[in-house]
């Protein structure tokens, strides 16, 4: 995602590298496509290298638009062999090489007008999607034949991608919420429920929703639980202001939990949406050495944030309710209007 | 797919580390899942530790198994961000750390005859899908249309994931192949060709398969590509024999084009393929410091790999034959048995 977030293109195949010249003449840019197991024909970027070394297409750059010694900063480290890395360290043109994908990772965190457009209409897309998986689902249909069914919706919807593993997973059984991937041959039975969790994605951004559906009529304990999700993602959202740390919007989640449903103790938070669909910031506090992406982040406007609070009855199967917010300075607004309630399919 | 390889487990979701002791004692395998931005819950193997501090987990684990300052290879180490490889360096209770990616990697090259049957079954998916696209192709529908079909056609057959981007573009202008992830609103014509680049997976497997289409009747230049798409594949089938080197196979591929076609320069080989749709090894030879995918590839006995002859004609579009091949002692042998011909949709 850094790539296209700093070059406003859009590289769906093969990763790519960028080098930052990190001073005060950081103008300049340079994008070299990271040699995976060939090199790619898919150039998308006049100023691209196609390189065989990419140390050796770094200095030569640097020193074509003039730049001595100066730090580096590589971004996309993540995808980068070690040796690699190692080889920037070692190359005397640059005076130091340091990660520098936090730096735009925590760009990232806070979205413009038309990131925030291209969010919500990504969740429109995975609103029609629903909205097909709730006349499309009844018994005798497998699990994975509603993913398909969703998934043709939203690309003719206009989805370039599914981000998220389109996760449809029936039944009681735990396997089919801790093995989805491999599931989808479960036929559905009336009275039965199903979690649907997924992501389209427009222009390059992702939404991440999650509903629960039942097959027939929802009992007394599944309309309760889905009353504590609601109730839970609701304080998590008058939380999520401007200024507040992400734990305390994780706090407020969990609170409401200890209050009302005890029993479920797995998860609080979220996590950041955009280019990515999981990405900065994590929506809890858990420090993690080595890994900013765990440190507390302090929310800021227009930051965007997923809210999944979820439950897991045992004898019914896995509930949860996920969307988009956006935070603002009194609290966070929801980026899609996708009915909040457990979705009946007759 | 290294833990999928060592583990004989599935996790799709999360990068998972690996860490490998490197001596005599070396059965000890210790999995930890990678902290990339939430601690997931999808644990999936009983040995697996979760882990906060991968350095330390390792530690831990070494010293309770009973192994003192062994050599450690890091596997997986692309995901892992130089932090924490820099991290596990400096640890003192390993005596030395090292990459060890390429050391699964080449052994994956060779497959075994159920690997090889799961690529066998990913194709025969991948051939519904063939199947179902020719069959609902016609002038009116939106590329994205026929990609949602094919896709939808081999969920239901089977397909747990689409490794590959299922890339359907039609018509001649050049941006819909380079740019064949953002397009899709193009509609058929009466008289179009379009090409169909796709994979399917199975059991963790993948195919990687390509047909061109056409909405009518072949014209003789249209003919005549495909005729030398075949001949080029074919010699690079016969070229893939054990002990030959993947470059070996690469000349054989370009030795047709300069013979029957010198416009194209472009694309010669082909890629390993198995629990990645692009695996080692890389069917063509170009070295590239530090990445040893670009190394020459000695091919052994039951590799497996796809060659992928393509050929473009500027006012036509793209034309490309591609399946898999697994490596004899007299040649490669096909691993689909779908048609090698261009497909008419009527």
């Amino acid at each position: 995602g850094h790539v296209v977030y700093m070059s406003n293109q859009e590289p769906y195949y093969s990763d790519t590298m960028m080098v930052l010249p990190q001073d005060e003449r950081s103008g300049a840019l340079l994008e070299i496509e990271e040699a995976e197991y060939f090199a790619s024909d898919y150039t998308w970027v006049e100023e691209i290298e196609l390189s065989a070394n990419h140390v050796d297409t770094a200095r030569k750059y640097l020193r074509r638009i003039g730049l001595k010694k100066p730090k580096i900063g590589i971004v996309g480290e993540y995808s980068m062999s070690p040796a690699l890395y190692a080889c920037f360290q070692k190359e005397e043109a640059f005076s130091q090489v340091e990660p520098a994908s936090d730096i735009i990772e925590n760009e990232r965190i806070v979205k413009s007008d038309w990131e925030l457009q291209c969010i919500r209409e990504a969740s429109r897309i995975a609103k029609k999607g629903i909205e097909a998986a709730a006349r499309f689902a009844r018994p005798g249909i497998l699990d994975l034949e509603i993913t398909a069914e969703i998934e043709r919706v939203c690309r003719i919807a206009g989805s370039e991608f599914f981000p998220h593993y389109t996760m449809v997973s029936s039944g009681p059984d735990p396997k089919y919420h801790a093995w989805w991937w491999k599931c989808g041959q479960r036929r559905l039975q009336q009275g039965d429920m199903f979690l649907l969790d997924f992501g389209t994605m427009y222009a390059g951004y992702c939404c991440d929703i999650s509903r629960p559906f039942i097959v027939g009529q929802p009992s007394q304990i599944q309309k309760d639980a889905f009353e504590v999700l609601k109730q839970a993602q609701e304080a998590g959202r008058k939380a999520a202001r401007e200024g507040a740390l992400a734990s305390d919007v994780d706090k407020a989640v969990r609170r409401i939990y200890r209050e009302t449903w005890p029993e479920e103790k797995s998860w609080g938070g979220g996590h950041g949406v955009g280019l990515e669909v999981h990405e900065w910031p994590f929506i809890s506090f858990q420090k993690i050495p080595h890994d900013n992406a765990y440190e507390d982040t302090r929310l800021r406007a227009n930051t965007v944030i997923s809210l999944e609070p979820q439950i897991v009855i045992p004898a019914l199967g896995k509930f949860s309710v996920e969307d988009e917010f956006v935070v603002t300075k009194t609290g966070a607004e929801r980026l899609n209007d996708i009915p909040q309630e457990i979705i009946i399919c007759r």
